[in-house]
């Protein structure tokens, strides 16, 4: 298995997570997405949307989209399950990790911030405030739903590691790059904060990759 | 089964589609976006996140977010099957159902259009450039992908209709509404009059629920 990434990218983060938490052996080339590779014809003939990560599972076409792959290593290697058994906790689990993955992040990716600021000529401080209006919407929507639904356990969906907390972790860590007060959302800190403090986790996280400042 | 929706809303008009061609009957409540309803604390204790479609099916709390949803009616429901059997064409279904849900469809919802006029003092002019722009986004995106990636057929994966189908159409009905040019999209057109010129597809359109404009 071989993915194209980049250190920064929270997609590419939760597949990694994925990966280490199966015991699957991978490797991840890194692109520059301030340099814009993801625009050079030769990746764009890899995934004409020009975003990462690219997927690779022995031959065939590049896999896109995170929770596509984190699909496909679910039904491909199912053990151990990163999403619950039963239909409806699965699809809370799966809801979840959606209201990170489509409503909060791809709000502030950089094709968006680029529009935002190069296009609509927004001033910086206002590209700013856009940026940590959604990404604290995605934080009080976490917050929200975990305190207010009954399926909260240890972690996001009952007591098991679930895709939800894949993509909590990758908004979580965003905190800290972005510089947001993160005292409004005890239940996340916590959860991020477990897995976390877990090698599988660890190991995948931005800061560690090729390519992250020291 | 019932639905919490909204006649506009392109997640519920998905699911409408997903619960019609697996034969399922359901009862919709429509709730009026442009009034706020969403917000209103009796929708809000039901999806924190105030957002539709809000799904039940039987007892318990709502299921959310489109796609868990069509996940979900797909593992409790599987015949007529939505998505490929195997696995890389699973992933590839998905895939392109999610480069319209997350990377496209996010971008344009009332919330942002709101925050965009209401908090950032955008001109209406520019609010308005900006949906064109990340709906084109999406179109460009799915037209790129279903013309350069193996696996495309007579539908968006091969032959027969899956997720990615559902979100395509959703995405497409959008340009009657929003007078956007088709004519560089010329196989999501294909697809998407394929589509709508089916029954199950037809009546779930967004014109033809309570609410619309006649």
């Amino acid at each position: 298995m071989r993915m194209i990434g980049n250190w920064r990218s929270a997609a590419a983060f939760r597949v990694r997570i994925a990966l280490n938490l199966k015991g699957l052996p991978f490797e991840e080339t890194f692109i520059d997405l301030d340099a814009g590779d993801q625009h050079a014809p030769g990746f764009r003939a890899i995934n004409p949307q020009g975003a990462v990560p690219a997927f690779f599972d022995g031959d065939g076409p590049a896999l896109t989209q995170s929770l596509a792959i984190l699909d496909y290593l679910e039904e491909t290697h199912p053990e151990p399950a990163l999403l619950p058994r039963e239909p409806k906790a699965r699809a809370r689990a799966r809801s979840l990790a959606q209201a990170v993955a489509c409503d909060s992040h791809p709000l502030y990716v950089p094709r968006v911030r680029h529009y935002l600021t190069d296009d609509l000529g927004l001033p910086r401080e206002a590209m700013q405030a856009w940026l940590r209006h959604w990404f604290g919407t995605g934080l009080a929507t976490l917050e929200a739903r975990l305190t207010g639904e009954p399926g909260t356990g240890r972690y996001c969906q009952g007591d098991a590691v679930s895709h939800a907390d894949l993509c909590l972790v990758s908004l979580w860590v965003g905190t800290a790059i972005f510089g947001v007060d993160t005292a409004p959302y005890p239940t996340v800190r916590r959860i991020a904060e477990d897995c976390l403090s877990q090698d599988a986790f660890a190991r995948a996280h931005p800061t560690r990759q090729p390519g992250a400042p020291a």
